[in-house]
Parts: structure tokens; C-alpha cells; sequence
């Protein structure tokens, strides 16, 4: 089965590491070797996780220069963001309701003082 | 190893049956029956999905009535949808780059109109 491009994305994403390396992407290209640096782990390994990254279509690589500096692409991203934007109301929503509770709380505290 | 939260939270979104009983909660909590509907699976394939969610935290079940409805649990998304705006000036910049593009050309179509 091939998986859709959200799961796949998503799946990306469910890894420390993975992240960490989008973090530094998005502070510019890289090489491999850059990138493993921070990583207690072998190049084998961080290669790998760079494939998943790659197949998710959230790095490119470039195969111009002969050290393939690693880049950040973030249409996946994007998509991702437009996707958990339908369920922005309901923390917002949540939030709301916590400061309603609170602005209640406050007049009550008030009323209690004036009253003592 | 203990996945680290966010890590979870994406791997159990990492699957369209799972993102789309998201959807249906995100229209009003209801039973397990009710979101076993709409897809062509059994009830305990369903409830394996339910307890990738749960998990994660992205819904609740409550243990009050019998029925034990499923309620979206929002506050993981929040997270992720926290995580994710450090790239958004990423997509943006690229869409500007676009935008810039399409000026130009429309500018030079515009003049080479007014040369012929």
C-alpha cells in the first residue's frame, strides 16, 4: 500500500532526530558531515534518517556540488499546517473558556472585598 | 525507549484512519459504534486506532456513561501547530519569491505589449 502524502509526512516527523535536523536546516544548507556533527550516532545512521526526510519530500539534496549540501523544503510543512488549521478553534475555543473562568473569578474576588 | 511526546502525537497522526476520525470528532463527541460507520473495518481494528489516539492524547474517552463517548482532546495539536510555525516564514518567503516572479513578468508582458 502506498501510504498518502500526509501519513508520510507526518510519519517523517515522529523522530527526534529527524527534527533536529530540520532545525538546523532552517538555519541553511548543510552538508552531511555538518549535519551529523551535533548527533551522537554514525554517518550510516544519520544517512538514513536523511532518506526518510527525503522520501517525505521535506529535504533536497543537491546533486550539483560534489559535497550534496542537504536543504530544507517546506511545502510538506505548509500542508500539514493547513491541515491542523481546521482544529485551531477548538484550543482557542478552550483557551476562551479558561478566561472567561478566570475574568469571573476576578469579579468575584472584587465583589467578596467590597463586601468585607 | 519512551517516545517523546510530540514524536507521538505525530505517529499517531501518521494514518488517514486515524486523522479522519479527528474529522468526525471534530463535528461532536460520539460512541465507537458511531465512528466505526464510515469506515470498512472491524470494531477491534477500530479500537486499536482509538487507543494510538488516546495514547497520544488526542481524544478522550469518558468513563461516565456507559456508552463511553470519544472526545477530540485538542491540546497536542496545539503543540505540533506550535512546532510548525518556526518554518512557516519557509513557505511564505518561497510564495513571495513567486509573487515577485509573476510582477515582473506580468511588467514585461505589459511593455513588450507597448512595443509592438
Amino acid at each position: 500500500m502506498v501510504a498518502d502524502r500526509l501519513s508520510t509526512t507526518f510519519a517523517a516527523l515522529a523522530d527526534p532526530t529527524r527534527r533536529a535536523i530540520l532545525g538546523r536546516l532552517s538555519r541553511g544548507e548543510t552538508s552531511v558531515m555538518e549535519l551529523a556533527k551535533p548527533f551522537k550516532m554514525s554517518l550510516p545512521a544519520i544517512s538514513k534518517h536523511l532518506k526518510v526526510l527525503e522520501r517525505a519530500k521535506l529535504i533536497v539534496r543537491s546533486r550539483e556540488a560534489q559535497w550534496r549540501p542537504c536543504r530544507l523544503h517546506p511545502e510538506p510543512l505548509k500542508d500539514i499546517a493547513q491541515w491542523i488549521e481546521h482544529y485551531r478553534r477548538f484550543w482557542e475555543e478552550s483557551f476562551d473558556r479558561l478566561e472567561v473562568y478566570l475574568e469571573q473569578l476576578q469579579a468575584r474576588e472584587k465583589k467578596d472585598a467590597r463586601n468585607k
